[in-house]
């Protein structure tokens, strides 16, 4: 099925200001209250959020085989749960009546009174029930950049990097959506020359600039995928804040991983755009040496590449670009993930999350935290307002940013953003 | 509320084999089909599996504050999420239901008819819609072997191990219930002298003896526990095998942790026992040296006395006790575990699930994996058939079981199996 609502010659008859994040080619997903605290799922045009639940009731979807109250729910999963040909029918449905050449919905002005709401005027969900969320560990750069600061910077690499998409399990319950709060962790730290542990704030606070897809139902268990088929159950992709509190990850880490040190909290951006929306921006990975196993090899063109900003705003001061990335960067690809994931006969279902990991690239301004950043707090970086930072400190907000563009269209995330409050 | 349903003395009107698992004392919750394949929330006396939906139905609960659909559901969730004071009285009023003294229903045989089922006629579902699961590492002696094993005997143990429960987050998706068959997972993995990592079936499948605890809601993001109220939330407990790819796991797990050598089947036995079931067999935990920091210190008797087997069945074979074993020997207790989990605000909801990692005793017939039990493989068991084990074979059956006891009464968990079948 052709994806006509990439066609990039289409105009909206909803007003798309020329940078906007959200042009008609775009159509994300999103759950939202609207001003009467009805909870329904949507989409976005411009700084319009459209309520997909009334479009559905007033008939605007009756030839697309949806459930009465598809769009009448409190996340995706159902709808993720459907398929691509779903997800393919309507956004391109989408598309097709807010063209500006279509004057269906258009001439029915108390259809659009009931359907059409200005974003600010809505309050965003989380967009999905996240089941189980795995996150990766998938730049090269980054990886080699830990590797160089904590152990050393000959062998900055493990030697199961370069062979396998190193992930873990990562904690569902404390994902929430961008504009949330986050309370700064209190947890067991030892400085490296303390005799004893103690318990208290977290003093290396740090963000992680990183992207997640979220899949349909992909596979029974003791089922694997093949990678050939992999994309086919990714929905969309969220920018992701992978919060992480350094000391407490430091301390507790070996030999089972992150655990504490991450879940306090995450957060993600509440518009999921879909693998659909991003066709028009795939380029190549990064060359692969050694070659990956058999099980991992691919065609060419697996990656997508989408421009990541980080921000720090700190309380009454301006934002602060302190990193400039790409979701290009990353080495193991989201098709090489996800196969690696069900290589072992591990089920993933609708709603499951996967995250990147964070995103380096090769240039000290694109790493993807402030561990990296500041290469453990050794040399601060200044913001504008004349303060320094090592880590994140409490009442600042980290926003993260995301789009892709050509001479075309433009196709963005919208920002994931969390203010962190003072520990308790 | 005084737990009645514990009453020693009570006797059922139901027959009660004298070593049977589930006397009137246990009443433990779970989720069955039917023979007329509907699915229902139920209890166990002796052989017999009792349906709580048609219970309800039948007005047998009408003065507890139950919704109408309570137990006519797919898992115990909202059950669960209805807190201790409504668990304990539809406990008191199932033992009520079934003591012998009790003749309401006895004399209604043809509501007896409707809600009592031999056990081998129902088909035993996952009790939970688990949303989250952690695994910790909670054996002194089990973290003491692997590190004896892997790394240094005199350093067995990390330097944080005495001072966090240490966990990591696990995989929920694949959390199967007893009697589901374990495919051999395929993975990549490296011999210690290969060159190359390859990719084909485990060649080390072990399975790890553990319990798990499921929670009702505990804390909002951002807040956390005192360690006074942490068993408060503790709605029962299960058998638990983690199955693991050893060889897997050792190629992946550095430095993020366990992932697919772990997440492609874990096990539960069917029926929660409750943490009020298990009052009378509270015992001391092991003497924590040195002491855990304040938010770790609880009063005295924290642990519970429940004795643990593992049996190996080959295909055809009789039943191997290769282990035995007790939840006592863990050295950080549930209520640690769980206060620590909540001390960074992580959120912990209904139907989350915490295993106490692999709990191996003092003696090497005690230890609870086949890696500990054969020294990786060096010192193999003899089974009764003659064969030899390094590790688990495929067609064998890995069965767990569990019981508290005392001069009055027993109470046990039934069987946590799981038959190996062969990789695809």
């Amino acid at each position: 099925m052709q994806i006509t609502a990439n066609d990039p010659s289409r105009k909206s008859w909803l007003n798309v200001a020329k940078d906007s994040d959200f042009p008609i080619q775009n159509i994300p997903f999103g759950v939202f209250l609207t001003p009467e605290n009805i909870i329904t799922i949507g989409t976005r045009i411009g700084d319009y959020a459209i309520d997909l639940g009334a479009l559905h009731q007033l008939g605007y979807f009756k030839d697309i085989p949806l459930t009465d109250d598809m769009f009448l729910q409190d996340s995706l999963n159902d709808f993720i749960a459907d398929g691509r040909i779903t997800w393919r029918l309507v956004r391109n449905r989408i598309a097709n009546l807010f063209d500006i050449n279509n004057r269906t919905l258009q001439d029915q002005p108390e259809h659009r009174e009931v359907v059409i709401f200005d974003v600010n005027e809505v309050e965003m969900q989380l967009p999905v029930d996240i089941g189980d969320y795995t996150d990766f560990y998938a730049s090269k750069e980054h990886a080699t950049n830990v590797g160089s600061i904590f152990r050393d910077p000959k062998n900055a690499l493990m030697p199961n990097w370069l062979h396998i998409p190193i992930g873990y399990h990562g904690r569902s319950s404390s994902i929430v959506p961008s504009g949330t709060s986050i309370r700064r962790p209190m947890g067991q730290t030892k400085a490296p020359n303390a005799a004893q542990p103690t318990f208290g704030p977290s003093k290396l606070l740090d963000f992680e600039l990183e992207m997640a897809f979220i899949t349909t139902d992909v596979n029974h268990l003791g089922e694997s995928i093949s990678i050939e088929e992999a994309e086919d159950y990714i929905f969309g992709l969220v920018l992701f804040n992978d919060w992480s509190a350094r000391d407490i990850q430091g301390w507790e880490y070996v030999p089972l991983g992150p655990f504490l040190g991450k879940s306090f909290a995450s957060t993600i951006s509440p518009w999921i755009v879909t693998l659909d929306a991003l066709q028009p921006f795939r380029v190549e990975s990064p060359k692969q040496d050694p070659a990956p196993l058999p099980y991992l090899q691919q065609k060419p063109n697996n990656s997508f590449d989408i421009h990541l900003h980080a921000y720090i705003k700190p309380l009454n001061g301006e934002e602060n670009l302190v990193a400039k990335s790409n979701f290009k960067y990353m080495y193991w690809t989201m098709a090489q993930q996800l196969t690696h994931h069900t290589s072992n006969g591990c089920n993933v279902r609708t709603g499951d999350m996967m995250g990147s990991g964070t995103i380096s690239g090769p240039t000290k301004d694109s790493y993807g935290s402030m561990l990296e950043l500041t290469w453990k707090g050794t040399q601060p970086l200044k913001l504008s307002d004349g303060t320094e930072r090592k880590f994140i400190n409490d009442h600042d907000t980290v926003i993260l940013r995301g789009y892709c563009e050509n001479e075309k269209v433009r196709i963005g995330f919208g920002e994931c953003s969390g203010k962190v409050l003072p520990a308790r």
